[in-house]
């Protein structure tokens, strides 16, 4: 149960990171962990772990660590991975195509429900398991469909048009791919933007700049 | 020409997002542009833009604003994107090709000049105008071209041994997509790990969570 009501967004952001080391250990067969030995694998400090953890009541026990199991169990419960919500995904081009494919979408907190696309090309192609529906359909569906969030794979031209007619037909939390920064003017909307390029280019100065990391941004 | 030698990282992650919105600006004609109307467009503070830049030496005159293509230009070659650097992509998969067709390569700053997989039902396939060569190849083709970074989309499970055999070739720069941190103990090597699902779980907090946004991450 949460300690704190407020937690800050850099330590959210950290958790999914927790969670998937703590998932590597769980597979590995450790059950328990210090946090001195879970900061060396994360490449952390063992006093920012025990901060971080402190948010949400601590989890640790002197002189015994973290209880792997428990800790990714309870991180599950923060993040809200265990309430199944739902996600279209809009634009089935190579990009779409490919995320439908590699990301775990249930192990991240969603059930796929839906493909879109506005391709003739596509429509009513199987994917994963899931027909592409005629992006025409798309208030359709989420009249009658619960929809917590849509992943944009759109052309970027395009990207603020379909958030809009998102938005109006109640759908709120948008996970972007593409290159443009989509504004969403609902007070409860929430946008989480990817821009895959950026990490390149970041990455373009350090190998430039004399080979120097830059720290892992902060997050 | 930087007016300071020290950088810090999160103003070098913030610098493709200026580059972005500059070329952006550019693409709609505008020449010139206050730091509060940028900051307008960014989501920042206008101080905030005048320190980022004041880094480099400013760029911005009093009563003027910055010149967008002066300004576009210089983020340009202090991320060093006017340098070619060479990329090959390890693993033409579901992501690695989409990637391939997705990515602005050239405007990152980055000739990508290598495919490689292990499939022999890819391998010797054209995409994007590049033969799939064998991943048996690997070290032959890096002896014999320039590499100045590699896209790992392999498997997580081959991902470490990717990333040894690469250092062993002299690559020391990796955009790492797989779902494994990998390790590199070379004194030069610099890695991006980009971990798509711990943005979905970052936004499935948020929809679980009053649906209250995050803040932009710390970048």
């Amino acid at each position: 149960m949460p300690k704190n009501q407020y937690v800050s967004s850099a330590v959210i952001r950290r958790l999914p990171r927790y969670y998937r080391f703590l998932g590597e250990l769980l597979e590995r067969g450790v059950t328990r962990i210090s946090s001195k030995e879970l900061a060396a694998m994360m490449n952390l400090t063992a006093s920012q772990i025990r901060q971080d953890l402190n948010c949400f009541g601590g989890f640790g026990q002197q002189g015994f660590g973290y209880h792997v199991s428990l800790l990714h169990d309870e991180i599950r419960k923060i993040l809200g991975l265990d309430q199944g919500f739902r996600a279209i995904l809009i634009g089935v081009g190579n990009l779409g195509r490919a995320f439908v494919n590699h990301i775990d979408f249930s192990g991240s907190g969603f059930v796929l429900t839906g493909l879109f696309d506005k391709n003739p090309a596509l429509i009513g192609k199987q994917i994963a398991g899931l027909p592409v529906r005629d992006a025409d359909e798309l208030s359709t569906f989420c009249q009658e469909n619960t929809v917590d969030i849509a992943i944009l794979c759109v052309p970027s031209d395009v990207a603020q048009q379909t958030a809009n007619d998102l938005i109006r037909c109640g759908v709120t939390a948008f996970w972007n791919f593409t290159q443009y920064d989509i504004k969403v003017e609902h007070p409860e909307a929430v946008v989480e933007s990817v821009h895959l390029a950026d990490g390149l280019m970041a990455l373009c100065y350090q190998v430039k700049d004399a080979r120097r990391p830059l720290e892992t941004p902060e997050p």
